[in-house]
């Protein structure tokens, strides 16, 4: 093993960037040194933290220019794309800010000491703390939002907790560059030594998630990927929470109504859905289930011309455009499954990705062409009924998301909620999964294998993940933290009823 | 293996009831009936699972006088006690059904379609949904409240989960009585067949963790029991939340200025807490920090007089009288360890605890002494200075709870706060961690090993514990649930405001 990790360009494989794994040792300092910031990060306050918060949104602003263009070197992706990622990171950051602001995350809840049909009641003051250092492991294909300085990053931050990054191998130099803005950012607010840190390489992952310091851990990445890192956990003394999101297939279902009635937007809105980053996307719609005839015939006529227009996307790594290849072959060969369009082949088949959309009747639709496919295709499912459709959705994993298109007053459409809604944690309507905006309603998770957790990655409950509950029983008014102090400013449940 | 099980009298020894282990295929059956109720029991709604609850609570006191007489003879627990905690269950029950006829649980957040500095937004209403089927470990000292008819199935219940429980093997008959309870109030509302199911034996809780209808276990007892099914659910194809409430030595600190301050009332409110219900409680103050000195001295003299005075209780089963004898002895022959003081002996070690007061200098505390000892004993550490109770508390696994009992303008008690908060989920002060109030502020859990989770089990949060987030994107307005409507008369975040 080379002490030397190198991220390369997808599009010619060439080498950008090079960065040694972190030794052990430097492990063991780096998690120390998060546990030794987390009481100060923790006792510094909501407020102290939000100015942490804008700081690293302005320090990624301010060093936009170098990190889009390391990051088309990096990961393939466009610059425009890189932009909107940008301003969506800094945005979350300063997001984070405003939620803690408000304090409701806090769930502050007093109950004053009163008689009760038990005896006598303490007075019970009750706020969720910190947990502690946590450590987030980048994920290849949001090279920021759901990287360095993303959302499991300023979440953890939001919360009082530390954070150490295990940077993807994919974009070592953009994990530099960003972590260079977060630690500037720390500098500018004079945050406590040791609250954001870094490391590099498989092994120094896997030493970090084993270490003590760390209280949780936030992963976005392979579904084998994140059992490896459950195993590490469940090896450890103390079992800590892992937040792993793995693996979705992102059902859409089109209704016989909505395919009468809108079947070009509905193919040319699937289309740029499936195709957007080079399908590398966790909700992208992998599996979409088209009514036979001559409706649902026409939706994928104009789907399938609109894919032959695609030109090939460079893949994020190496190990992407590998699977892709092999999980697309896969599908192609199985019994029943027909190619109905390809996109521009690639130049370069072993860093492109060919756009692709399959074919399959349901009565062959089984679990070996429901798999996650990260690439651009998608399998269409021909279904002639809702019995038919129903025994196809046995074969489904559960999802992050699941989407319908349906008409008004569609009369499929009740059963057809109640039919996806075991299945994941975002029902989509007459739109489509992908582009998942931050706020405070969104959710983003779902059932095995999407995630594992009842929490979510991305908007305002995010930050949950990162506190656990303390109650105060009987205590002086000096101890109290301040959002526990009578009208503290913050919402709060007093004696059962909530105020504002 | 023989085919029954049986529960004994504690002081006796002596078959009270006989019940046949479950066999496998009963308990898929079961399970089987749990899954199917799951969308049935959710559709009913909140007004709905109100009206169950409320008739659990009915049907358990119309079945106290033989619930608490056979209790008595299964548990060796006093009629008082177990009279008190069949009101607390009850009440418990009644409890839950007003957090979730307020709403406020639900988290429902509706952010409408706007535009933002990301484009355009859609319409995202979030809300808290069940789980699943959950899975339900009855203790044994508790063998109402958390056991059959306790929190965990309550708030479960509560959240629209069916509940699968795997009896208690020391309270069989208890365990029939009050799940009759349940499975009557269930016929009383009308409830779907599988919301309340009970399966008998260790094989048969095993099976039941491994089915895959089961989608969340509830969980209080010994932490081996704990790691046990743990290792259960690391080997499922989809892994499940797993909350344990599991070992717990709740540290209680007196202060110099406290121990000078009221020495008898500390002693007297301590020997109370250490051997209430024989000492079998999970937050039983297992080990006591008292300054060095004539106060403290003075403070151990009290609670070794009071020590002295108390009758020997039956321990709930023989594996923790066993289990009792063993540690104490061991603790006992530990270096540095001398006994204060004893209770009577007990008319039959064998199924008997006797109380005992344990001291140890600060010097000598070790983690040999700081593990918990379930019945009537605790440990009292002799400490110089803030320096060597520090050194101490490095011996300390976290916990429940942490007590300290100060004085008014105690100078010790800011760093003591600070020093307790990592280990434990409740900080008490100047009052006993014995008593768990049912409540809306209430929390019962720490980090661990005295939880796993960032869940309580005690209070109106612990029905966070069987609900998982969704999120309808654009949602027509016929497929939402109630609660996302606009102005559904439940608490909501609108556009990220709070409003009740």
């Amino acid at each position: 093993m080379t002490d030397l990790l190198a991220s390369t360009d997808p599009r010619t494989g060439d080498t950008v960037v090079q960065v040694a794994r972190t030794p052990a040792a430097e492990v063991a300092r780096v998690a120390a040194a998060a546990a030794a910031a987390a009481p100060e990060l923790d006792r510094r306050g909501r407020e102290f933290r939000a100015r942490l918060l804008r700081a690293i949104a302005s320090r990624l602003e301010a060093s936009r220019e170098a990190i889009v263009a390391l990051g088309q070197r990096e990961t393939g992706l466009p610059e425009a794309r890189l932009n909107a990622e940008l301003t969506r990171t800094a945005y979350q950051a300063e997001f984070f800010a405003g939620v803690i602001e408000e304090g409701g995350y806090l769930e502050a809840t007093i109950d004053h000491a009163a008689d009760t049909p038990m005896g006598p009641g303490p007075d019970l003051r009750r706020l969720l703390i910190p947990i502690g250092p946590v450590a987030v492991f980048g994920a290849s294909n949001f090279p920021l939002a759901f990287s360095v300085p993303g959302g499991d990053t300023v979440s953890a931050l939001a919360a009082g907790c530390p954070v150490v990054v295990k940077a993807h191998d994919s974009h070592l130099g953009l994990s530099q560059l960003s972590f260079a803005a977060l630690a500037e950012a720390c500098a500018d607010v004079d945050a406590p030594e040791g609250t954001v840190g870094i490391v590099f390489g498989t092994e120094a992952g896997a030493a970090l998630v084993a270490d003590p310091a760390i209280k949780a851990v936030g992963f976005t990445g392979s579904l084998s990927g994140g059992r490896a890192l459950l195993d590490i956990i469940n090896g450890r003394d103390e079992p800590i929470p892992f937040y792993g999101e793995l693996a979705s297939v992102n059902p859409l279902v089109v209704t016989p109504a909505a395919a009468a009635e809108r079947p070009e937007a509905i193919a040319s809105g699937l289309v740029a859905s499936v195709t957007a980053s080079g399908g590398q996307l966790c909700t992208k719609p992998g599996i979409v289930f088209v009514p036979e005839g001559a409706e649902g015939d026409r939706l994928l006529q104009e789907a399938a011309s609109l894919i032959g227009e695609t030109a090939a996307h460079p893949l994020l790594n190496a190990r992407i455009a590998e699977s892709y290849r092999d999980i697309t072959a896969a599908f192609t060969d199985a019994p029943g499954v027909k190619v109905l369009a390809t996109g521009a082949a690639a130049p370069n088949e072993g860093r492109f990705g060919t756009s692709r959309l399959l074919e399959v009747d349901a009565a062959d639709f089984t679990p070996a062409v429901a798999e996650e496919c990260f690439g651009p295709s998608a399998i269409a499912v021909r279904y002639r009924d809702a019995g038919e459709l129903r025994r196809a959705f046995a074969a489904l994993p559960a999802s992050l998301t699941a989407t319908l298109h349906a008409a008004a007053d569609d009369p499929d459409l009740e059963a057809l909620v109640a039919l996806v809604r075991p299945l994941a944690g975002r029902l989509v309507f007459d739109q489509f999964p992908t582009g998942v905006l931050v706020s405070w309603a969104q959710h983003h998770g779902g059932p095995w294998p999407s995630t594992n957790t009842l929490h979510t990655s991305v908007g305002a409950t995010a930050i949950r993940r990162f506190l656990r509950p303390m109650v105060w029983q009987n205590a002086p008014h000096a101890v109290l933290p301040p959002e526990l102090h009578d009208d503290a400013g913050v919402p709060q449940r007093v004696d059962g009823r909530l105020r504002l």
